[in-house]
C-alpha cells in the first residue's frame, strides 16, 4: 500500500487531513518507534501532548484532536491504523507462493484445490481436502481424511491429524498440533491401559490457533472449537472439550477433558480448568485462575480455586493485613487476660456478684 | 471391526445380549452423540434412566442393568467400550503405510528394522536403531545414536535428539522434543556461560508422550522416564529428572532439574516442581500446585506453596471467611475498649482492688 | 577430548594432581553415576566424605581438598568439570555435517555462507542470510528476509518466520517458533477482527531459546530479546515485549504483550506477567508468581498477585495459622461475653459507675 501521500491515506480512511503539510509516508510504526517517514497513531485515551516526543512523520488522531504534526482525524485511530497495517502486511505471494511446491507429497487420493498453495515438504494424506485460497507453509503435515475449508492459512510445521475438520478462514500457526490423542487410560493388570481415541477435532470458521497450541481429538465424537474463537500460543485443549463461539483464550491456558466453554468467554493467560466443568457464556477469567467448579454465565473470577473476582480481591487484601491482624488479636488476648484479673480483683470485693456469674 | 451385529459384539466381549432385537452397529459414540446405528455405553455410575435421551442403537451396560434398548451386559461397560474402540481405531496401515518412504533420509549407518515403517521426509541419523513394528509419521527427526525399541509409534514432527534411548511400545506424539539441552549456565565474565549437556534421555517401555512435550537431556548421565508412565501434552521435564514407573503427568506440568519422582505419582494439570525435590511414591498433586520441598510417599497436596490437601482446603475456607473475621475482631476490640472503660469506672469506686492489679 | 590420563587433564585445567595414581579417564559423570573410568567432581559445598560412596575413577575437587581417590585440585570444581564436558560434547560434525544437504530448499535469493551447515529438508526463503559457522539441523524453516548471524545453532523443526533477525552465537532448540503473529484483535461487527502483525522479532547475541519456545512478532516495530538472555523450554513471549540483556527465563514462563523486562531479571518457572508491565533490572521472581503491576529494580517477589517475597512468606505463614487463629478469636469472643456478664453483675451493685459508662 505505502508509500502514499498523507492526503491519499486520508481518502482511503475516509478521514480529515489536517495540513498544511502533506508528507509521503513509507512505513507504519508505534508512537515511540516511528521515524520521519512513518505514519503512527495517537490512541483515543491519550492526550495531544503525548505525541510531542514522537518522531513520526504523521499521525492518525481522534475527532477534533490537533497535534503539532501533519495528521488525519478519524473516528477510531487504532482501528484506522490496523487498516493501514493490513495494507502493509507482507505480500501473501512472497510467504506462500502459489501452486504446489515440487517437493510436496500429496496423496493421489487427496483433493487439493487448484487455487490452493502448498509449500515445500508438505505432506497431505489420502482423502484430505484443501479448499480454494488455502495456503500451507513449509513442512505442514496433513493426515488422512482431513478437511480444510477455503482461505485458510497453515504455517510451517503444523500437524493436523487424521479426520479433523477445519472451517473457512482458519489460521493455524507454526507447530500447532490438532488431533493428538486424548489422555485417557484405564487401570489394567500391568499399569495404565490406553483408551483408543477415535474421535476428531472440529473447528468452525475464522478461528486462529497460536504457535504451539495442542488440541486433542475426542475419545469418540468431536472436540469442538466454535466459529470466531481465538486461541493464543501454547494453549492446551483436552479431548471432548466444547469451546463455543467468539471465545478468546490467552497464552498457556489449559482446559481439561470434556469441559464446555460457552460463547464469548475470555481467558487470561495460564488459566487452568479442571475436567467436566461448564463455564457460562461471557465469563471472564483472570490470569492464572484455577477453575474447580461450574461458573454461571457472566461470571468474573480470579484465583485458585477460582472465586468471584471482587471477593478474591477483598480476600487477598485481607490476607495481606493478616500479620497485623494476628498482632492485634494477640494484643486483645492480653487485654482480656488483664481485664479478667482486674475484674476478678473487683469481684473479690463482691463475692455475691462473682457467685452469680459462676452459677 | 464394525459393522457387526450386536450378538457378534456380545460374543467378542464375553457379555450377555439382552434382546430380542439384534441390530447391526456401524459405529461407536458417547451417549449424547450416538445415533441409531452406533454402539454406546452406560457407565456403572449412571442409572438406567440416564440412557432414555440417547439415540444410540445399542448400549453396553453393567451386570443386571436393563434399559429400554438392545444392550449387552458386561462387568465394566467403559472397559468393554474401550475394547470396541481399539478395534475401530483408524487402520495403522493407513496412517503409517509399511516400509520406508522414498523421501526418508536414512543414514547408511542406521539400523532400521525391515518391519518398521518410516513416513515421508523422516530423517534418521547414523548409529540409530529402529526396532521391528515401530512406525514413524512424516517429518520425524531422529538424531545420531538413538535407540527406539519395538512397536513404538512416533507421530509427525517429533524430534529425538542424539543418543536418546526409548524402550518398547513407546508412543511419541507430534512436536515432542526428547533430548534438548538442559538449562544450565555458570556465571562468567561476559554473562552466563553454557554448561555443556552431554547426557541423554532414557525412556522405559509403554511410555506415552503427549503433543508438544519437552524432555531435556541430562548434563551428564540420564534423564529417566520410567516404564508405564504417561505424560500429557505440553509437559516440561528438565535435565537429570528421574520419573519413576507408572506415573501420570497431566498437561502443562513443569518439573525442574534433578527432581526424583517416585513410582505411581499422579500430577494434576499445570503443577510446578522446584529443582532437586523428591516426591514420594503414590503422591497425588492437585492442579496448579507449586511444590517447594520434598513430599512423603502417599502425600496429597494442593496449593502454592503446596501443602497437605485437607489443610489447604481448610486454609482456603478460612481465608474466604477472613473479611467477616476481621469485622469480628474490630467488634471485639470495641467491646474490650468499652469493658476497660466500664471496669475502670467500677475500679474507681474500689481503689484498693485497682492497686492490687497494677502491682 | 577423552580418553586422557588424569595428569594430562590436570595440565589442561591448570590444576594440581594429587596422586600417586594417574588413571586413564574415558568419560565424565555425576558423583552418583560415575564408574571406575569416569572423571567426576566434588562441589565446593560438599565435604570430602561425600565422595566416599562414589565409584568415580577420579575427582575434581576444591583447593586443599583431599579425598580417598586420585584427584585434581582446582579453584572451582564445577566450572572445571564444565570445561571437560565442553571437550566431550558430541562432535559438531556428526550432528551437523558441513555443507548444504542435497535436499535443502534454498531460495536463489538467499545468502547462505559457504561456512554454514544446512541439514536435510531445511527451507530457506528469499532474502535471508545465514552467517559463517551457523549450523541448521533437519527440517528447519527459515522464512523470507531473515537474518541469522555467525556461529548460531538451530535445531530440528525450528521455525523462524519472515523478517526476524538473530545476532551471533544464538542457539535455537527444536520446535521453537520465532515471529508468529501477536494476539491482537479489534471488536468488529461479526466478532474479533485480526490486527495485522507486521513487526519482527529482533534477537541479540548469545541468546538461547529452549525447545518449544514461542516469541511473537511485534504489531509494528520489534519484539526484542537482549544479548546474553537465556530462555528455557516452553516459554511464551508476546508481541512487542522488550527483554533486556542477561535475563534468565525458566521453563513455561509467559509474558504478555508490550512488557518491558529490564536487564538481569531472573524468572522462576511458570511465572506469568500481565501486559504493559515493567519489571525493573535485577528483579527475581519466584516460581508461579503472577505479576499484575510494575516492579522496582532489584525486587524479590512471589505469589499471585505477586508481592514482596518476604511479605509473601509472612502472609503464607500467617494464612496457615488461620484456623487456629479463628479458634482463638472465637475463644476470645466467649471470654468477652463472660466478662461482660460478670462486669454487668458487678456494675449491678454500683449503679452510679454503670451510669457513668452509658452516658
Amino acid at each position: 500500500m505505502l508509500p502514499l501521500k498523507l492526503s491519499e491515506i486520508a481518502k482511503i480512511l475516509d478521514g480529515t487531513l489536517i495540513g498544511p503539510d502533506d508528507p509521503v509516508l513509507t512505513g507504519v510504526a508505534g508512537l515511540n518507534e516511528a521515524g520521519a517517514s512513518d505514519l503512527s497513531f495517537l490512541a483515543v485515551a491519550k492526550r495531544p501532548s503525548d505525541a510531542a516526543g514522537s518522531d513520526a512523520g504523521a499521525l492518525l488522531v481522534g475527532p477534533k484532536v490537533v497535534v503539532d504534526k501533519p495528521c488525519i482525524q478519524v473516528e477510531d485511530p487504532y482501528r484506522a491504523f490496523a487498516q493501514v497495517l493490513a495494507g502493509q502486511q507482507i505480500e501473501a505471494d512472497r510467504a506462500f507462493p502459489p501452486g504446489v511446491h515440487a517437493t510436496a507429497v500429496i496423496d493421489p487420493g487427496a483433493d487439493v484445490s487448484r487455487a490452493a498453495a502448498v509449500g515445500p515438504y508438505c505432506v497431505v494424506g489420502a482423502g484430505s481436502v484443501l479448499g480454494s485460497g488455502t495456503r500451507l507453509g513449509s513442512h505442514v503435515s496433513i493426515g488422512c481424511d482431513v478437511t480444510v475449508g477455503v482461505d485458510c492459512v497453515i504455517h510451517p510445521q503444523a500437524v493436523i491429524r487424521e479426520g479433523c475438520r477445519l472451517g473457512d478462514r482458519v489460521i493455524v500457526h507454526a507447530c500447532v498440533v490438532l488431533g493428538s490423542d486424548g489422555f485417557g487410560y484405564l487401570p489394567g493388570p500391568t499399569g495404565m491401559q490406553k483408551v483408543p481415541q477415535v474421535g476428531i477435532v472440529a473447528v468452525g470458521d475464522d478461528v486462529e490457533f497460536g504457535a504451539g497450541v495442542t488440541v486433542d481429538r475426542a475419545t469418540t465424537g468431536r472436540t469442538v472449537i466454535g466459529t470466531g474463537s481465538k486461541i493464543d500460543n501454547q494453549v492446551q485443549i483436552a479431548h471432548n472439550v466444547q469451546v463455543g463461539r467468539h471465545c478468546a483464550l490467552s497464552a498457556q491456558v489449559g482446559i481439561a477433558g470434556s469441559c464446555v466453554i460457552e460463547d464469548g468467554v475470555i481467558f487470561g493467560g495460564q488459566v487452568g480448568v479442571g475436567d467436566h466443568i461448564t463455564i457460562g457464556a461471557g465469563t471472564k477469567l483472570g490470569g492464572q485462575s484455577g477453575v474447580t467448579g461450574d461458573l454461571e454465565p457472566g461470571s468474573r473470577v480470579f484465583g485458585t480455586p477460582a472465586q468471584d473476582a471482587k471477593e478474591s480481591f477483598r480476600t487477598t487484601a485481607a490476607t495481606r493485613r493478616l500479620p497485623q491482624m494476628q498482632a492485634l488479636v494477640r494484643e486483645l488476648k492480653q487485654k482480656i487476660d488483664q481485664l479478667e484479673s482486674r475484674l476478678a480483683a473487683v469481684e473479690g470485693q463482691h463475692p455475691s456478684a462473682n457467685n452469680d456469674q459462676e452459677n
